[in-house]
């Protein structure tokens, strides 16, 4: 198990008139968290659109909302590996910010879709196996 | 019960490289969709905010997608109350294309912070009267 | 000369913890309002782009801020033609608050790029044609 | 005279259904590095929004977009001060892709509003002598 940490600081675009980061935000940056794991193991999502046979789409995603993050803050976005199925993987997200506090977790599931015959299918071998080596054990 | 509906067209900005809706913007969307509602319901959420006395910060958000949205497809956001608990309430959402397929749902829940205190808060009695009386029901 | 309107409320995230719209929010209303004045004159943007063959990529944006937007205003954008080149076009947009204030000015100059030659070629004829008529005389 | 230089890559939501990121975010990521930069030499934005006594809108925002950005690419982004007024500056930006190419060109207009009268004041005068040591010079 490895966690991979993608870092960034609240941007003035981020927060809202309520002085706090939108929550549909959290949902930016953790995909911008999981475009840096999926690069991190060797398959960075721009080649794979490129590419366009491995489609990874969200089937599910969600969090929870702790504590508000406010412009300026930095944060860290721990990403871990949920589960691997054989066609579907699932990442977990955690919001961490200056001061250690876990301010909100997140989570999104990614179906593999067989482009041909735009139905669920075997994630590719090797992506499933660095998936798997790096998954989540209680 | 009565199910308020939000329209909007799949704008180029929300569309990514993929060809579809990136599955943030749906939360966007939604809280659109919510933001409309609580205006038909008399509490406009622009007004809460400016008068600061009853705070609605989001403690969880989920979504399932089954079918991409792509760029120029219209779309309607029903919104439906689930739940309305003490000091927390619970909406969700359905994505509708223009071809009446339901390409996606959503939940919101917000929980009622008094500012002072800080903490979770009886919702408002009218608030928690409006949004009863459009609760779904079985 | 016809003058094409897009209207929308300020939403919350379109606002930012200073308590008004960010100010690139007023380009990605704009395009909104650009993407609804193309299908009005029989050339949507999503079909362009599924076609491929007409790419209109801006190649200048623009804006002026008189006034600021708050979260819950109710804002119409007037999109009017300012200039239709050979090769290009330039749009004009006036943001006009719920008072009749205008509080701002944006501009979009959109090239055609012939897709093959990766360089700029004549506007399709019929598109030329139809922006002409809509082009405002002073 | 120094440049200040922002990183960052294009993500997934940074990009449309045209496959190169939408003209928009190039203003986002502007700002992100206006950020950076103000955080640089001492004025911290969330800082001066937080305290309130500084407010400094945006009155111009343009960019020349001479190549597009696509999905996965490192950018750095130069901010450079083109100009100080008494009660206003104006920021360059440039947009430099991985293999040195300028892409897209963006300046931004800054006034200084007194917050009391709602206007025009003169620039704090350590803001200014920060900004002007920083200058660009021909």
């Amino acid at each position: 198990m490895k966690t991979h940490t993608h870092e960034f600081r609240v941007a003035l675009h981020d927060s809202d008139a309520g002085g706090v980061m939108f929550f549909a935000h959290h949902f930016r940056h953790a995909h911008d968290a999981y475009e840096a794991f999926m690069a991190s193991i060797g398959h960075p999502l721009d080649r794979l659109i490129r590419e366009g046979r491995t489609l990874l789409p969200l089937v599910h995603a969600e969090a929870d909302y702790r504590a508000p993050l406010r412009h300026g803050q930095s944060v860290s976005v721990h990403v871990s590996v949920a589960a691997v199925g054989s066609s579907a993987f699932t990442l977990d997200y955690r919001f961490v910010d200056d001061e250690g506090r876990t301010c909100a977790l997140a989570r999104t599931v990614h179906a593999h879709l067989d482009r041909d015959r735009g139905a669920s299918a075997p994630l590719p071998a090797e992506m499933a196996a660095a998936l798997e080596e790096r998954r989540s054990r209680p």
